[in-house]
């Protein structure tokens, strides 16, 4: 979970893991916006994530953009062929 | 996986399923548009499925609208607290 510029990137950790990485990074730079991006199974994380931020803790927060996409990553060792990863991005922005 | 008026649930079944259901949903109907609504872990599943027909079967599709929300379970057997489940809506259309 690291934070750069207002980008939240969501892996295999629990949802409020990354939901506090969203409230600290909007009120340690006091930025009107953050997104999360994630690929994978982490797509549900995020969903998770910015859905508890939004009910439980910053209420103002709005979802302003969704975004899907597919990344090509490198094959697996053993594997020959590369691998179509879908991934999402989501756009949090304080009223 | 059911298909009703141009919505397609999605759950735990391969991401190529509700493929086929998608296209055959748009085919069927001759429909210019279809719903993928997921909740859970088949959140992931909806994005895959999105994802692989809009770029390997029917490439004029396009992502028109995605919405999240928090949708609220009754409680598992053995359990008293309802649980919270995040859900997608990914709307496909056809130009």
């Amino acid at each position: 979970m690291s934070e750069k510029s207002g980008i939240v990137f969501v892996g295999s950790k629990m949802p409020m893991d990354y939901v506090l990485a969203i409230i600290t990074g909007l009120s340690a730079s006091n930025a009107k916006e953050i997104t999360l991006k994630a690929r994978g199974q982490a797509i549900t994380t995020a969903v998770d994530a910015a859905e508890i931020t939004r009910n439980r803790f910053l209420k103002d927060l709005k979802v302003s953009k969704i975004a899907i996409g597919t990344e090509e990553m490198p094959p697996r060792e053993g594997e020959t062929r590369s691998r179509m990863v879908s991934t999402i991005e989501i756009k949090l922005t304080r009223e």
